[in-house]
């Protein structure tokens, strides 16, 4: 009987380490990283991916693992995978479209996880607020995760892979190498701005260490070149990448530039759920899985399509469809932020301060109902809380809003005139495994927070 | 018989101007400013309200409107209503939870506008691109709106008013004129991020120009005083304000910090409809309407709920809850931005220059499909589209997204494997209005729309 | 100033008589009823109406006005209004496309009713169980309606017009006496359905009690003429008419045939909100109200769209579309129901019977939260719950569904492992107003309620 | 590695014939069918399932096997499944609630088929119209379904098990057979509903011919004892069953009555997507599949929120209820009917005859954009479609409405003032595969089709 059902181009053996895999892995973008499938356009086939970490981070409950993670190695890729069609393969300047017809935890796998990394070590979004490493488990229950870390929430995932891209060319390649070496260089006394976000580093450039490179061996000529070469996977950039954009769940379709012939396309780092900005940077809950998906190959279409918008034809950036098939939540609770930051200073219509202080604002509101600040911070960077650009022109202030759907927490979160809250406390204990914080950073502590 | 419904708390008339109307109305935020009308928790209540420029700008097919509007004199803004319950008037540190139970244009004045302002004289987000006043007219047919300056799209309105806010104290009304000063003061040289957005001036200090204080009489002692303290309603703050959050529609909830006995609220700046961002600054369909609402007093909510952030307690933000009732979509194309400014050049996890490439980008995209670029502008600020920060800890990469919803458009706007578009374009006759610019300002061009 | 906004074409004063309006109103569908007003397609017009009873049933606290209700006289229309575009009138054999762009109460009037008939006079779906005549006043705060009589719940409206119809052919007319006529007077014997529906009488035959004829003078011999053929409103017919469909509100779009010149469309009987099926007879929230309309006329449409289903081409049924536009719940909480009635017979493939069931069960379910079961069934004909055939084939048991949302409830009504209820329960006093049922019908008794 | 994810507790090779299975299955509803599994309270177990027809109908392109089907053998249920808590086992009286945590095909046989009856083997609504036998294969790409003999639409499922139940008590069973065979015995005179719907045979008996008993060895004095007495599983009943609600999809719940210790329930009749009614009987998008479930006993469930409707206490429907993880569609086209048949007769507030009627309309309507009737037919049994009861009340027509969402379809198939349709019609070759009808009832026909 013939089997229907998608054809397996990748698969992972969860139970094997990424340099065991049966195909090879990668976790840099360069031209030169051999596909190890190639697919037509128009059959469904299945891609299998580890977790973005490879499984470094484990299930145990410490966070030691998050501490002392290797950032060197993210993002193990499934791919590239090279798209013909009967014209032969894609060619630059096509546009590649990659429909998400099914997608999900890798079966007997169904668990992920949520971190905080150490400020000296990944850090995130409020990373001055909250220096320390720790980490929450989640579990499945098919559409559903709930965490033994973070009692009382319960929610359906839209279920998405944090990266896909395709391979870039050369000169796109420099492009990206040049401009965040002058960012990492000059960055700091130019930008002001990173006094206030705190994160760092500012840019991750070339490294061999840690550097994966499919079926080039390691340690060959070839494999110095492009280690030193190739780009980090942290960022998203013009050939879409790491965007995690949280809803291309089922029946989302991406249009990706192409850039090498065959696409060469990879994916990764899936997420069964995440909030719209992955504050807490391991922020969503991360996971191994599986995509099925179809391909098309709009010839031309990136002229057709796509307008430059930089110096050169290659500043262009993917489109993306999103279908009827994600969970609908009818009531949010919305948290706002404007561009005056915590010392009290005016930022000019400057979204990402604003959107950094409705989080702050969220985070203390919800601890009120009997979490930690740390659970809400993993919380909110996991669960399908919406991010918003509300003002952008007010000047001087930005206004960006967190929206919160209400049904995924087991109480009943609105402001009442009765006191905080009206039914049954969130018991935290056991609350998430944490470390300590070594480093001599400053802290940025809430001045209103001592007052009486 | 006796009536029901909304007791009419300001009435508004259009065929007059602003400083005519039966209760006087007011422009600027200030403790002084005495209240018009008293409501009582519980009862439902209807306020009229002029369009934000109070009848300066008109239906005419002419953008000089635009180009020499005042600025000195928005918004123009009904109230200050006093809220009482069973145990007297509101008072500071309680909250004011207001129900927005109805809402719409005035009968009898059912059109609006939506305009590009000169880059000289208030600009908008993207105003190095785009510096010339231009102004589209809008017609409601109930729900929906379309413009004959706009060709090919209508679209349901998720109406709602730009502006609520509660009155500042002094101690919050002096915090906002020292921070708001010290930007201006100061802001070209630390914040480098206004070479990239360009929108000018930076803050809009107090002056008496243009200034009206409802009840106050102008020019008395008084009014000299209070003018030349009381902060300009453009930007949104911790009373709220201009927030611009377009799903604050029917069946929404404010809860609104209380600074003043009384609370003290004022509501205008009415928007048919407006896109996340308002990105052409005045981008949304402004219009006169009228509000029915409903308010609850929570006693102490400050404490209760809201966590300041920042160094007095006074460093809050409103919260909001939306409801259930609002046009929904289904289908959207979504069109990303990151980090990498119009010149190639790398920045650092702003979100707002990614969400100004996402705009471009989009902008581009559907001139494709028969409009001018200045029309896409209008259009993306005013229809509902939804700005996401999707990710923003992925260094150097923030990554911002415009989803547009595909219904709007009698066409279909998504990418083919044929040539764009297949269906009918629009035709772009009549266009919209438009000025000359006629300063001296560089304009940002796009190096890549020259490339053959 | 030029005005904006829809002509008011049909006016309507609620103090007022039915008799004593601007514009007279009708009661009756005939083809010689002469039009009130004339429109032309692409204008927005208004149509205010009475409520279907013309003000006969009041807000005070009694069901005496629904006991001894005159049922001569539903249901008080406005209209007819004729339709032209460039081309002249509508004509027979088009389709009239009207499209809702706006609908509300009417200003001051903003309450409603929902009731329960007494057996004897209208009854209802469950008139067998519930033979007493009831009533609950609903009042109005925006789009939201609660009741002092049904505490509890509150919800926003689906608004639409219960009839919206064109007017008849005589030919059609001819058609719906024959067939009525022949269902009353040799209904019974044959149709042994109405042994367990119980509504009475089978059909309301043309009378000239209480009838109401637009500009025809009452007692003239064309009125005697007319008065003796026109024929009722109760019913939807080929023309459209009483199709209670509650999803008809702003945004969608009704296509009514033509069968006389100029089309001829009455419209009236507003709905606040209804349930489906709207159980109770007089069982949506009825109100009086407007309507905001546009108008398109297809020519020759109903031989382009409409295939006739019957022994002649009039034998057609509207066509709906339905907007994006509407209150999402994103919870539901379902009854099923299957065909064996109350005595535990088993009929086939029967989904009123089966209907009958799962409004039985879901009304016993919701008065274990405290409500009384005459609360259940007046909030069930008008809450914006949905009446699904979920099977029809699987003989011999129909399967239908009410499924009902559970966020117009103040109270978690899900089943729970504990006691029901968790919360608070609904306190029942007041209850509603009721009266005596004073006739001799069985009253149709659940065996089962007497278990021990 | 510990695993996680669900417990594999029925295990279906789908190579395999329905009786060589690991774990036996079943096709009647019977207390002594003894339980296959266990399972506990709180944990994600997985079930698996053969299609109803456990492989019967294939995936050729031919409707012979439609035509010849052996309706003795249908549905293959897998289970029963005994559940129990930490007080053991669940007992009658109790409620069990079972959430369905995921579901799908199996992987590898990622089709199904839909299909119409031969009228003298099996029938469907419209069997008076459609007597011959066809089908339809469908393909599934993740969340969307295509087929190649109704070309033009792609759809994403609302995947749902057709059946679920709990086994009955004998008290209950012999309730059943006797009303069913005093329908059988007499159903013919009384109920004349049956000369409208035209289904055959009025209910399906208990039969040896093609009973399996899951551990039960067929031909033992037990089976024969059991056979003779067993329920079919055609009929949704009390327990549950055939409910064949389409929206009982990931995320929902549903309370089952518990007859019997241990509830052993059971499921089957997977359907990848199934349109409300079920109307051609094999309806449904048929297939192999698998569900993801958790159980949970509400102690004593049936007393505190069940109320009986019948003459004993056993006469109760299960309770439902639906997640917010649906598609959701934002605009429908939807087709009216009212209970007047297609002879032009008038029946009494019959929804069964209105829906019929409403189900013509659609197919008639849509069969203009270039599809045979028969594949209409076939697309309404199986798309997610919504049949309504829309008025029930309104004497002498009940009102039934079909609304079918518009973006299922590759062409916009709204009426427009143009001819039908505006784009590219469906080419409808190659049609459905289909066979003669050989027996002797009469075909409806609708007489006005051949009116000019």
């Amino acid at each position: 009987m013939a089997q229907h059902g998608p054809r397996l181009v990748v698969p992972i053996d969860v139970t094997k380490k990424p340099r065991e895999q049966k195909l090879p892995l990668h976790n840099r973008w360069h031209p030169n990283i051999p596909p190890v499938a190639e697919v037509r356009v128009g059959e469904v086939f299945r891609v299998e991916m580890v977790d973005f970490s490879g499984g470094g981070i484990t299930k145990e409950y410490t966070a030691d693992d998050i501490k002392y993670s290797d950032q060197s190695v993210v993002h193990y890729l499934s791919g590239p995978i090279r798209v013909v069609d009967e014209d032969g393969p894609a060619k630059p300047g096509d546009l590649l479209a990659v429909e998400i017809c099914n997608l999900g935890p890798l079966p007997g796998d169904e668990w992920g996880f949520t971190a905080i990394f150490d400020r000296e070590n990944g850090g995130g979004f409020l990373t001055d607020h909250f220096p320390c490493a720790t980490k929450a488990i989640w579990y499945f229950e098919g559409i559903y995760a709930y965490s033994p870390h973070i009692p009382g929430v319960r929610f359906p995932g839209l279920t998405h892979p944090g990266i896909i891209g395709t391979a870039p060319s050369m000169e796109l390649l420099n492009i990206w190498n040049e401009r965040e070496r002058e960012l990492e260089e000059n960055g700091l006394k130019s930008l002001k701005l990173c006094e206030v976000l705190h994160s760092r580093p500012l840019a991750n450039l070339p490294s061999t260490k840690g550097c994966v490179l499919g079926k080039i061996p390691e340690g060959s000529p070839e494999w110095e070149k492009i280690a030193n070469e190739a780009a980090r996977t942290i960022p998203g950039r013009e050939n879409g990448g790491n965007c995690d954009i949280k809803n291309l769940s089922r029946g989302s379709k991406i249009y990706l530039p192409v850039f090498v012939e065959g696409a060469n396309f990879s994916t990764g780092d899936m997420h069964f759920s995440q909030g719209d900005g992955e504050v807490s940077f391991c922020g969503a809950i991360e996971m191994s899985g599986f995509l099925e998906l179809k391909c098309e190959i709009i010839r031309g279409g990136m002229k057709e399509y796509l307008t430059p918008m930089g110096p050169t034809r290659l500043h262009v950036n993917p489109i993306f469809e999103i279908g009827p098939v994600e969970p609908r939540f009818s009531e949010w609770l919305v948290f706002e932020g404007i561009s005056v930051d915590e010392s009290g200073r005016q930022h000019y219509l400057d979204a990402s301060v604003a959107y950094k202080r409705a989080v702050l604002n969220a985070i203390d509101y919800l601890s009120k109902f009997g979490y930690s600040k740390e659970q809400v911070y993993l919380l909110l960077s996991c669960c399908p809380c919406e991010g918003r650009i509300s003002g952008i022109v007010d000047a001087p202030n930005a206004v960006a809003t967190l929206a919160i759907p209400t049904a995924i927490f087991d109480q009943d979160i609105c402001p009442k005139p009765n006191k905080v809250p009206i039914g049954p406390r969130v018991v935290r204990n056991p609350d998430i495994p944490r470390c300590t914080y070594d480093g001599n950073l400053p802290i940025t502590k809430n001045a209103s927070a001592t007052l009486t």
